[in-house]
């Protein structure tokens, strides 16, 4: 199986799972955020997972529902924090519904998350509900301290990447893992799966990071340099600020229409562009390493191999 | 065991259960409203069913910790909703810290709930985990219909009654019966104990309601009137306005110095005061005739008469 049939075994699982209760108005703010659409990158590695070792994927459907729907609860609760007004080019949920339902809705999502990894019956069950919530303590805790940091100077590369693991990645490694889980394999070949997903995550994390400020607009769908208007510390930031102890003046003095060109000018000045494109490298080569690793375990990879181009895939 | 004994059973160990971890202010925000205090009673109804069944209330006390921790989710993301300044008296989690922590740390607390179910060991913990779930998915519908009844004409006493129920008395109902499940009991006679700790819980909170309105101060530890200053719905503003279908105008156009006093005085002249008291006490025979079905399956009951004489003892 490819990574587009398990999507779409994905996609028709989750058609048939619309939330249904009352009051109407909380279980349509959940089903409106969960059909805006996205890659469904998560449940497809919950599904991947399963495959190369062998399971039935359909058995694992709850997993990959549940890991979803904890997402997008993350996403609904993050643009309240955020304040964020667009969420995949339409209203977040606490613009069109109100802050109040948004933050029920959120927090129904959760339980809801759990109430499918409770209703999953196979392998393991006990192991993945465990590390289903230790990844979720995690996310809490990458989006506190991304929040904390937007007001903390001079943040350290280490404590970016750490932060951009947590907040992001661990939970593909969770998918991945719990995947693996699910079709019985061992706890420490999990493992594997585990690291190997995030390593997957971080290079996805950082291109998104390039992509944002150097992307081309027609590649990427969306204009380049959001992340410079909003003034967010992505890892060009951080690095930035590491080679220039003038970097967060002049980054907040260029106001003017060309603010994004100027800066990015400056980044590639810095060679701030190639400095980014090997650190993804990097992960992207541990992920390969681990993708050998894994092949020598006796499992089939061909997957993984797919979905760390597609997601890799989008370099301008 | 008495009441009490069970209380300091479960403050011993959440003495002993601090949350650790970074950042610190997520962390410090879960413990401060954890320590805020209150009367621990869901804790102690888990305790209690345990116990009354014969059970070692020492292996309910992760269950016990669950509901707490769960319950303190549900009042941190319930002041944020409502703007609430104040909690026991000290600042609520997100005017202490912000809103955003307040988000997450009532994110994480919930998350925290289901890691102490999960440590749970002992029996049926399948179907303490699928209690435990359908209770807090009826938590978050309570809430969201108390927010939309605000902005309600003409809430029905019914739906008022059901929203309280959902809002407030299911987790009494979920806490008593996992109890008695910890202790081995089977699912029918768990459920009694459901339904028995829900009519404790509707009685204990019209009795709320008639306090805040007709209470003595020196009794109730805070100054009366409470809800009708915030315009609180409580069941004496539903059942007004059932009445009186000027309730409105004139709940509203009262805006003097002495308001408290004269929507007090409308609602005694109306009989009010005496109609809650009589829908109180048509809950405490229910859970009374409820002890007694308790009694005669062979279970202790004395610790349910306490609890019951606790909860209505504020009686003005």
């Amino acid at each position: 199986m490819q990574l587009n049939a398990l999507t779409q075994l994905y996609l028709d699982f989750l058609k048939s799972e619309t939330f249904i209760g009352t009051p109407t108005t909380l279980y349509d703010s959940m089903n409106y955020i969960m059909s805006l659409g996205g890659k469904r990158i998560r449940p497809a590695l919950v599904l991947a997972g399963n495959h190369m070792a062998a399971g039935t994927p359909n058995s694992a459907l709850p997993i990959a529902h549940a890991i979803e729907i904890f997402h997008n609860f993350s996403l609904v609760h993050d643009d309240i924090m955020d304040a964020a007004l667009v969420r995949r080019g339409n209203p977040t949920v606490h613009v069109k519904w109100n802050e109040p339902t948004a933050i029920l809705s959120g927090d129904n999502l959760l339980i809801f998350a759990y109430k499918y990894l409770l209703n999953y019956d196979g392998p393991n069950k006990d192991l993945i509900l465990s590390i289903f919530s230790d990844t979720a303590v995690k996310i809490c805790e990458g989006q506190q301290w991304d929040m904390e940091f937007a007001y903390t100077p001079a943040v350290s590369e280490e404590n970016y990447l750490l932060m951009i693991q947590y907040k992001t990645a661990v939970l593909l490694g969770c998918a991945l893992q719990c995947g693996g889980l699910s079709a019985g394999i061992s706890k420490e070949h999990s493992h594997l799966l585990y690291e190997l997903a995030i390593d997957i995550g971080m290079q996805f994390q950082l291109m998104d990071d390039y992509l944002d400020a150097f992307g081309e607009e027609f590649l990427i769908g969306k204009k380049s340099g959001g992340d410079i208007i909003e003034g967010k510390k992505t890892w060009l930031y951080i690095k930035s600020e590491e080679l220039d102890k003038n970097t967060e003046s002049w980054f907040n003095s260029y106001l003017g229409d060309d603010r994004v060109t100027v800066i990015k000018q400056h980044w590639l000045s810095m060679g701030l562009d190639k400095m980014i494109l090997q650190k993804a490298e990097h992960y992207k080569l541990r992920a390969e390493n681990k993708i050998m690793s894994w092949e020598q375990l006796g499992y089939s990879s061909e997957i993984l191999t797919e979905i760390l181009d597609f997601l890799s895939g989008r370099k301008a």
